[in-house]
């Protein structure tokens, strides 16, 4: 009998507006070894302590571009005069050693990855969208962070809730409530995808 | 904004052969209140306790194939001379309102209600093949049930390993580890699948 046995990685893209949450997500269930960081290529310098390789691949602007020429690229964008990437290579090697690998990026990053029409891709890929419970609790939690004025903090709520409009392109919904209890769902998810039959091989 | 708030019940169909757990599983989701069972239609006469709209709908072989020929059955099927059928109506007033149906069919009557095009079963159906750990844990757990003779069993695993090749037309394939494992994973597609964007509305 056919028993699956060895599975792809999953390829988990997650977004979500800052004071969702979804970095600290990623980053417990990291921790925990659930999945790895996708290492994103920049053409910004490295700063101190920062490791090319672990924190980044750093390139040079030249490098970059032939990147996005060769479409090397899974996604990237244009922030702050800098650029910032996500390689395919990186990906596919580990899905392809069954290792799942986590992106935190934003709608427009997550809609590229989403466009790309390959085979191991749409066997691995999953999106998660992670909510606030509500636009007040989204308030609440961005201006706990703050020492902005208040045109900035409002520009901040403006673009957030104009991302947050973006959640039903995405796989998975997850509305936060506690922190106990987003991350059992976001486990969840995890777990259950694992499952996933076209995964197996 | 539109954050996700009412959602649609999860049509949860689930396969595997006897000796792999799947009854427990769904039984034990159920009395927790996860999710209710299909009540299914039958031509065979109701057993002493057995109660009508709670265990079966009990009909007429005329009324079974009237409900055949008008559509109003999801799957049906022949089984030692009687008819049994899973009502539309039954699992679609459940799904619109919200409640989780579970559906513990084979994969003949997975495949009849996979082969549905409608677009509130494409938001709300999920299926799940329970797989044992491997044929020799399946020839444990179904010798250990059993006062039958050596042909009639063999045939019942010769019959059980047919149906495990239907695994990857499943969308998850959960393949049985400990009881507490298995209850782990079963939940955690049951949490993950209820956050899925399509089933908000």
């Amino acid at each position: 009998m056919n028993v699956p046995q060895n599975r792809l990685g999953l390829l988990i893209v997650v977004s979500g507006p800052s004071g969702s949450g979804k970095t600290t997500l990623c980053r417990k269930a990291a921790d925990a070894g659930e999945a790895i960081f996708s290492v994103s290529c920049t053409t910004r310098a490295p700063r101190a302590g920062e490791v090319h390789g672990r924190d980044y691949f750093f390139v040079s602007e030249p490098e970059f571009q032939d990147k996005i020429k060769a479409g090397e690229l899974f996604e990237y964008a244009h922030v702050h005069g800098r650029w910032y990437g996500t390689l395919k290579s990186f990906v596919i090697d580990n899905l392809k050693r069954g290792v799942d690998v986590f992106l935190d990026i934003d709608v427009q990053g997550a809609a590229q990855v989403r466009a790309h029409d390959d085979e191991l891709l749409r066997r691995c890929h999953l999106d998660i969208f992670i909510l606030p419970p509500s636009v007040e609790e989204l308030r609440n939690r961005l201006a706990g962070r703050g020492t902005e004025d208040a045109a900035a903090f409002e520009l901040r709520m403006t673009n957030a809730i104009a991302e947050m409009e973006h959640w039903p392109e995405y796989d998975y919904a997850l509305v936060s409530s506690t922190r106990e209890e987003d991350e059992r769902r976001f486990r969840a998810i995890l777990t259950a995808e694992r499952m996933r039959s076209g995964l197996w091989r």
